[in-house]
């Protein structure tokens, strides 16, 4: 089972990398009124379980994919 | 309006940082097929034209977000 985990920085947090999006976006001339970059993991689980697989995904979370503190993360299923 | 920029490597492409968060996953236990990493660019656009906004992003990404050579995007609409 192929589960995706959208990390994005949380809301007022800091975020440098978009904001150089942003600028570089605006000095090619598109209009944008914010930009937030965060990642993106796609993992294959071993499991057609996907009660069980998203939970073992929330555990790698905890344990490395995302910092907590600074961070929300979201995981979504995808078609394979 | 808000979209989101799913930036993926594209299949077959070497992804030494996927390899990297296997291996640790693996080193904490979690067992993993596969693991890829990629980029989350979140965009706040202003209209309320969902085709012309879509439009734009995807100018955007073959303009600055995206490297068309190893990457694959997607550009999808969020809830609020």
């Amino acid at each position: 089972m192929r589960l995706t985990v959208l990390i994005r920085p949380k809301t007022g947090i800091l975020d440098p990398q978009g904001e150089a999006v942003q600028t570089s976006l605006e000095a090619l001339g598109f209009a944008v009124a914010e930009a937030r970059v965060g990642r993106l993991v796609e993992l294959e689980i071993d499991t057609d379980d996907e009660v069980r697989a998203i939970a073992e995904v929330e555990r790698m979370c905890g344990e490395l994919l995302a910092n907590p503190l600074i961070e929300s993360y979201e995981i979504v299923r995808r078609p394979a």
